[in-house]
């Protein structure tokens, strides 16, 4: 069944060890379509600028993202300027952040988007979340993520939408900042008690921790030993869950485990290039190919 | 088949936001024996003082070490004080250390305990790991562990008993330390190179990576909620796999995957008593128990 996203469509420019990669297409929601898109029909939600490249808006066209909801308006395109020091590639220090047509924005979807079944909040400010999430008709499944500088500044806002979320996708910093807890596994339960019935903990390279009332899990990541350019490895993550569970009939414990599998095998092909580079060219028989290394690396 | 191990024997104070528990049976050897003898027939060599308590002695002689080679010599047991902060559980903060006997140390062993298939080097500084492992006549498996203040003042020690070595054991800080790598399967591979066959990196409760030429895997660490007191979980972790290797006809792939389990689950009992509390009681009944909940945990 089909998915929608409301997310940032972004122009990065990365700095790494290698020395500046510009005008890269990302962006939240551009990641998690990407990975999506391997599984299902993706609808994607978010506003771009007058100077968004047409290679970028083609590029996604081309991918088979429906981009119908896309829309354009007389400012810049969200622009993000990251670095990455070898020495601590997973986590990025951001250099700069240029909102521009991100602020104030009103999502809005066709008529026909408003039916679809699946629903995720990619990363982007709690309001547009909410407001997107209004304009949905009867979602049966609705997964979000966030960043700590939303916890930060709109809490309250961000534990709203976890109220009506089934699904909550945070990393480890994010998970002991919402709950205060700083150990991962009463976070997990924590975050639970908040309202999401599943919560799915990222740990970067130490994998991922799945909680549930009925049961939880733990898998490590795939081992990336030429890590290139981290930037958007959790919204592959996202879409990679998202994606793979709307294709499924239905979400059980057999499902959500191998979701987070193919989320993290996709993940780990996005670190391995700059942008959307390497997710962009996989075919589904290079992903089961790494899935089933990953699941012998990390089965008992 | 039986298996001999030198390593400290201390008394431990331990401070965590509980307040302090004073005069525990400690030290490398100590835990590591309470593990391995689950599964198979443990000696043990190290030095005691005069201050030693009958009681910790009988313990351990109770529990069905060999202590023939615990040598009681004038001075004081070693001793250390360390504390546990709520906000990093994994980490502790040493208070004091006293080496007392341990300072000039010749580990002595009995002309049978020379025959031994089965040999592991528990933290302890690396020349008497290396007198030890010389008094041994030709040991089939060799296993070792060290900690960051070895491989920061006496590297090059350290290095030629990993020559020596065919299983080394190292948490992640002690594996950058010794290869200059951040990356963590880097390091694992560059450890290997260094001369042991088998790698075994422990990342707290993040799991455990091992590296072999052939194969690699990785595991979660088991969730546990209420950690207690952590010190001497990598001892005991030692211990499970060295126990259940020694067990073991044969060592590959299966048993190396069975004994990093079992290491994980032994260790996840460890923390969550004061000192050997929790180990010490365990019956292999429950150790299965909670295995086949770890396995569940981690299986994709």
């Amino acid at each position: 069944m089909s998915l929608i996203s409301v997310g940032t469509v972004a122009i990065d420019n990365i700095k790494t060890a290698q020395g500046w990669k510009r005008n890269l297409l990302g962006g939240s929601a551009s990641h998690f379509s990407m990975s999506a898109g391997l599984f299902t029909e993706v609808h994607l939600v978010s506003a771009i600028g007058k100077d968004f490249p047409k290679k970028h808006y083609d590029f996604l066209k081309n991918k088979g993202v429906d981009l119908s909801s896309v829309i354009e308006s007389g400012g810049k395109t969200f622009a993000w300027d990251g670095e990455y020091k070898p020495e601590n590639l997973n986590s990025a220090i951001t250099l700069k952040t240029e909102l521009g047509v991100l602020v104030g924005y009103k999502p809005q979807i066709t008529e026909k988007q408003r039916n679809i079944p699946n629903v995720f909040l990619a990363n982007i400010g709690p309001d547009v979340q909410m407001a997107f999430l209004k304009l949905m008709k009867n979602p049966k499944f609705v997964g979000m993520d966030t960043m700590n500088l939303w916890i930060n500044i709109m809490k309250p806002d961000v534990i709203k939408l976890m109220k009506k979320s089934d699904l909550f996708i945070s990393n480890d910093a994010e998970a002991k900042l919402i709950t205060g807890e700083t150990n991962l596994i009463k976070a997990a339960k924590a975050l639970r008690k908040i309202g999401p019935k599943l919560v799915v903990v990222k740990k970067g390279e130490h994998g991922v921790l799945f909680y549930c009332d009925d049961f939880m899990f733990s898998f490590g990541a795939f081992p990336v030993d030429k890590v290139v350019d981290p930037t958007g490895a959790g919204d592959t993550f996202a879409g990679g869950l998202m994606g793979y569970l709307a294709k499924m009939k239905k979400i059980n414990e057999r499902t959500l485990r191998q979701a987070c599998v193919y989320a993290t095998v996709l993940s780990s092909f996005n670190v391995e290039g700059y942008g959307l580079a390497k997710t962009a060219g996989l075919s589904m028989v290079e992903v089961d190919q790494r899935m089933k290394s990953y699941v012998k690396f990390i089965t008992p």
